[in-house]
């Protein structure tokens, strides 16, 4: 397999790629836990939000502001001649301590193919958007892609407006002190009869392609994956007063589910389940906690493997909590199943970037949750760390710049 | 053993404990955690304090804030004829979630004892102060009783300032951000000087009286305790593209410590070992965190063995961590050996108090870090739910009437 470097050679034009990386290295940095912290409608996500629109005004695009929040910069609107726009995008909120590229890489790329198709001077034939969708991480309010399940209709309005963050607002809150209406989000119909294909570039979140020894690869699969919280409940009392044998600790009781998480996970070959946010309440020192929520992480190809897993680690908890003399509560938080890219596009889109080779991933994205009402294909650029969700991410510039090219040699193929 | 009422019938003066606690049954109650959160420093802290000032000047006591931030209030002010002043007082901070009555119910009975012997007509030969000491719970900054561990010289003037709450403030920060000058902290050699006796009642934080079927009881002993910070590093990494084989995930590494710690504390007759705090970093559902910290409490009556105890605890947290491919740091943020109350005082409290029980205590107190320069004792009151730093933390307006004259009793027998 040999390295992509786009139908052209790489243009200095796609260099616009790094600046506008450049342009944004100091939003949202987290101090505390390394790397950036920017969740949707936070101050850093906001100043981003207001990044990408500047940056799309300089280039003559037309911005505006849905809805529910997706910001749409079109290269030509569509219209009632003009329709099966080519819309490509990604989204700017990060996990808490999360990477640079996860999200913006997509976004700046796509500032940056248009500034190389404009200096080649391609003249679009169907319209062309760059599209932010927010929330995509679900970090701030538990739901992953909420903007683009909103936008489709994959959750209802009641449900998401309802979601809290971890200061207690809802998301209808949120919206509102943002001068944003919360009663006219969800599905639009409209907006999505205007696009003809979507195609989300994104780093790479593991090391497929470093192991393929190539810059830019099409996703073929993601991974079905799913959020649950479990909330442990047993008895709040004195750390200093309170035998060992009186006690039903939900803190005990978490820890043994959570090991049970990994070891049930180890057992079913190509599952993932993590825990990685668990917090006891009250959460003092001197405190046995009265209970612990945390939330649980599971991923397989086959939803079936998906469920079976959740229903193992779920009885698995109930045994732990009960030996404590605890509670054990578990709440769907969400669920996406397993996306199979249409194998056309992922054909079309390794054409049009020189070859670029086919491979899955385990993340989701809100080309996953597109896939399901429009034709969608994804890039991936290459991350030589192979680690993402942590200050570790990494794009080398050559990479980004490849990428860059592969995108606007795409959009050139399906727009021209 | 009977029912314990004072030497003599509780006055109609004593009901004043109630109307105290009743006043400030508002201030800072969590909507989250249920019951009370009243961190140092914090509004609802700092309008305890003011409303402990406001009542102690309307009994004409004379208030004053030393450098350390602990209120006094004073009958008779001591000077170079009146010394050896009986001291009697707790705290107004609560844990996380906690009850109402540990710390507020002592101040309160405190200001109804002084009602108590106005009302009789007593007249001091030795001065009589109330005292208020912050940070009792080491909610805020961590170290327990870093009021009177400041004041007595148990905790070096450095180390305290540079103390972090959760939100990345110093104790320095915040003590200047209250009109404190963090430069005049430390031991008080005048402070000591002036204490004749120190006196705390404290709700009971277990079931001892219940047991006795007795309302009010005598310290005999706090069990030694201590603080320490276990920190289990690994990978950050994304939930979904990281292969389970591949993972060096601390969140599973402390979970299996958490479980040793319950387990090594079994083992140990007496011993008591807790994880009430526990924070993955950074803490989002679809990443594996890189960081896990989480905070021990150990308390065992014999201080070798509390010793014994942590070291299991690390030798088996760092078996797991090297398991998980993690690495472990154990740092001791505080430890107050076992107090064995002064037997003559304590005896001389049971005899004040009509024959109240001796019993020992698992929770720290700022009485057991006084008891190391000034003679020292302390009542409890009984909790007929057995439960504290909860919200089932109680304390029977009987009983509270109880202890306030079982207060003035003491008072006057120390005092007159």
């Amino acid at each position: 397999m040999q390295p992509i470097c786009g139908a052209t050679t790489p243009s200095p034009t796609s260099a616009a790629v790094i600046s506008l990386m450049g342009s944004i290295a100091d939003v949202g940095r987290d101090a505390t836990r390394g790397g950036y912290s920017r969740p949707v409608y936070s101050t850093p996500e906001l100043d981003l939000r207001s990044w990408f629109v500047e940056a799309a005004q300089r280039r003559s695009l037309d911005v505006e502001t849905d809805r529910n929040g997706i910001i749409w910069a079109w290269w030509d609107v569509p219209d009632h001649e003009r329709t099966g726009a080519v819309v490509t995008g990604s989204h700017l909120d990060s996990v808490p301590g999360g990477g640079a590229y996860d999200g913006p890489l997509g976004v700046a790329s796509s500032l940056a193919a248009i500034d190389v198709l404009r200096e080649r001077g391609f003249a679009p034939s169907r319209p062309i958007a760059i599209a932010v969708f927010p929330e995509e991480e679900g970090s701030r309010f538990g739901v992953a892609c909420l903007g683009s399940r909103l936008f489709t209709g994959a959750i209802a309005p009641a449900r998401a407006l309802n979601l809290r963050d971890a200061e207690g607002s809802t998301f209808a809150d949120v919206l509102r002190a943002n001068g944003k209406d919360p009663d006219t989000v969800g599905v639009d119909h409209d907006g999505l009869k205007r696009i003809g294909l979507f195609l989300e570039l994104h780093v790479e979140q593991g090391r497929g392609l470093v192991d393929l020894d190539a810059s830019v690869g099409v996703a073929s699969s993601i991974l079905g994956h799913g959020r649950w919280r479990i909330s442990v409940s047993g008895q709040g009392n004195h750390a200093g007063t309170t035998l060992m044998a009186d006690r039903r600790d939900p803190v005990v009781a978490a820890a043994r589910a959570v090991v049970a998480v990994r070891d049930i996970a180890l057992a079913h070959e190509s599952a993932r389940a993590t825990v990685g946010r668990l917090q006891p309440v009250p959460g003092g020192t001197n405190v046995i906690a009265s209970r612990v929520d945390f939330w649980l992480d599971v991923r397989h190809p086959d939803d079936a493997v998906t469920a079976a897993v959740v229903e193992r680690i779920h009885a698995a908890a109930r045994t732990v909590a009960a030996e404590e003399g605890c509670t054990v509560e578990l709440v769907e938080e969400s669920f996406s199943a397993t996306v199979h890219f249409d194998t056309t596009i992922a054909a079309g889109l390794s054409a049009a970037t020189g070859g670029a080779p086919l491979l899955p991933t385990g993340a989701g994205h809100d080309a996953g949750v597109l896939s399901a009402h429009v034709p969608t294909g994804m890039l991936f650029v290459r991350n030589p760390t192979g680690v993402s969700h942590s200050p570790e991410e990494l794009c080398e510039d050559d990479d980004a710049r490849t990428g860059a090219v592969a995108l606007a040699d795409t959009l050139a193929a399906y727009a021209g």
